[in-house]
């Protein structure tokens, strides 16, 4: 059978008037339908810093839109993928390894994926970087300043980490290490979760991620 | 601002008119998107049992239709997120379980995947099924019978396998433990892939998982 060009955006064929294509269906074909391009904005900073907040208020306003969107935080991976991960410096590198590997699937299916986690070591970020590739990664440093972190303090971690509850805590006694070259730089002392989501928007649109908004 | 129901259709918004939500973008906000239902296909088999192929077959159909569908197999999974596990007996318990667990990420965001893996043993199947939940999953037997895989042997490796110089190999010296209870059960040997895909498809329309195809 003929198969015209440009015909995945057609949802109306019965299935005994399929027409059937040889090889795998390509990025760029899932793109197309989904009317986006996949790219990974990879939230790193403090405890407290806003990447959650601000990864999942991005989500709200990208569906919003039309577009799909899907974070993975701690919450999904941290309990799923990862639960037989640990806090030792080789798991944490394990976690962010398979973190950025399932970032790159997510990619490749053309989504919007946003991830949320402390990961707090220059060379693993990196490791996630070169898995999903320049043009498709972009690293957001949430760069609020420790105290304010530790003001907010929203799951009593700080509170617990100074008391000697937890070892090992990032930004009390683990280094977090800060980005050299983010793509982008946000801080939630100056910057409303609303106002971070629009500026990120922003760089989704003049990157070609998704359409821009007309006037 | 006011949320009006079911505005996740809404394209054409302003980033500087975003109407904000509290909490998180459920799974059916982004399924009414994608005017889908998230699901997965877990086909299992021999070696040359047919599995890529239908998998690759149904994800071109369904994509041709409009939706959104993905393939996890060896290729995308094996030199990615697994690339650190071997075929020692926990090794492979462990990349099914991850297997499972990007599947059931998959789910949850809309998506009707499928994955291709020979994934020979009942209790590693098990756990996937128990992972993705029961009415989201699939277990697609390819029953192909041996002597027809062999003969396919698309790789090479059942040839390599007799002569010993692959040990473990399933259907030869390791067992495949055949599905007990699978949603469907295809023989290669008399299907066709598409007739596969065509049958596979009709199974998700029944299962709500994407609308019927009116005549």
């Amino acid at each position: 059978m003929d198969h015209p060009e440009g015909s995945i955006g057609v949802t109306k064929i019965k299935a005994t008037n399929i027409t059937w294509h040889e090889g795998h269906v390509g990025r760029q074909e899932r793109e197309q339908l989904l009317n986006q391009k996949g790219a990974l904005l990879w939230m790193t900073g403090l405890s407290g810093s806003g990447k959650s907040t601000i990864a999942y208020t991005l989500e709200h306003a990208l569906v919003q839109r039309g577009h799909l969107a899907y974070v993975l935080d701690g919450d999904n991976i941290r309990h799923g993928l990862n639960k037989n991960l640990g806090f030792s410096a080789e798991d944490r590198q394990e976690n962010i390894r398979r973190i950025g590997e399932v970032g790159k699937l997510y990619v490749d299916t053309g989504i919007i994926t946003i991830t949320a986690f402390i990961s707090p070591y220059r060379a693993d970020r990196a490791v996630a970087r070169e898995t999903i590739g320049e043009g498709n990664f972009f690293e957001v440093f949430c760069d609020t300043p420790l105290d304010v972190c530790e003001e907010r303090d929203p799951k009593g971690l700080y509170k617990k980490a100074r008391a000697g509850e937890i070892k090992g805590f990032t930004g009390i006694d683990d280094p977090y290490e800060a980005p050299e070259k983010p793509e982008v730089v946000i801080d939630t002392s100056k910057l409303s979760p609303q106002d971070a989501a629009v500026a990120l928007i922003e760089i989704l649109e003049k990157n070609g991620k998704i359409p821009a908004v007309s006037e």
